[in-house]
């Protein structure tokens, strides 16, 4: 479906505040011939997402005040990439530095775009097992980020019920427990 | 947990291309007393999107061009409130015009923010049931979006086996998933 790719016929920078967001306009020709000026873009470092199950099957999420709602959230622990670094090891110290935690085994769920139209940051989805506590959380964030332990029946009751407040932790307790499920 | 909130002591248009997107920063004051300047947040418009189910047990998805991730993906059918519009009548309104069809039932799944720390978009989920086809698609959109039938079990393997490329598409699939295995 090739056909269906729009050609970004040129490209011109609004804002940009690296190494948190550029805002792009962009002139792009459809698959039909129509021109289209000034779509929007963003850039934004990529970031991961981690589903960690413990030895005694619960999992390890965390509580964290999220400044885009405004409010408290359920969420994996997670967290930009520095400049450079690997997905995997940007997931293994997030996990640790949010939570305390290493993990014994690692895959990859998933890659997901934070928004279908402007692009944004790219989450990199990891889901982790043989969780086992190696040190105190020390997340060094902006806000307190504190650990909490979910069997995975009383995390999916969580999501459906609102404690989850963005589309992309949705997704990774959702995809993770899919994942767990069918282990 | 108030005493969470981070409070907002000014903020500031960086760049305003309404009704798309505008982009602010913010000087907020965190719960621990910490004055942090430039905290950058986006306002974008809300949007619906649905996960519908034929009298026959199948999903009605779409298949449809993104350019954020620059590829096609299997998306719900999805789109922005128009201005003033209440999400369910825009849920309708989507479903209609991307897929031709109707619902009996409708509720709502849950609300998400796109982004945790920028905001961007809030996203209004929608349950639909009983749904059958009372005209042709018409998406009027500036790509082709293509209806596709699946049943439950096709759609997980899809969203697990990577059709989905936004955490949207994904959080609203499993949730979508998780209501209907639950009726």
């Amino acid at each position: 479906m090739k056909n269906h790719v729009w050609q970004v016929l040129s490209d011109r920078v609004l804002l940009a505040r690296e190494p948190w967001l550029v805002v792009r306009e962009e002139t792009v020709r459809l698959p039909d011939g129509r021109v289209v000026e000034g779509f929007l873009k963003i850039d934004a470092p990529a970031y991961v997402a981690v589903f960690g199950v413990r030895e005694d099957g619960r999992v390890v999420a965390v509580q964290e005040y999220k400044h885009g709602p405004g409010r408290v959230a359920l969420q994996p622990p997670a967290g930009f990439l520095e400049p450079n670094e690997n997905p995997l090891v940007a997931a293994q110290r997030e996990l640790l530095e949010e939570t305390g935690y290493a993990a014994r085994e690692w895959r990859l769920m998933g890659r997901f775009h934070t928004d279908g139209n402007r692009g944004m940051s790219l989450g990199h989805y990891f889901f982790a097992t043989g969780l086992h506590q190696v040190a105190e959380p020390n997340a060094n964030d902006l806000g307190q980020v504190t650990p909490v332990l979910l069997t995975p029946d009383e995390l999916h009751e969580r999501v459906m019920q609102g404690a989850v407040l963005t589309a992309g932790a949705a997704a990774c307790f959702l995809l993770g427990l899919s994942v767990f499920a069918r282990q």
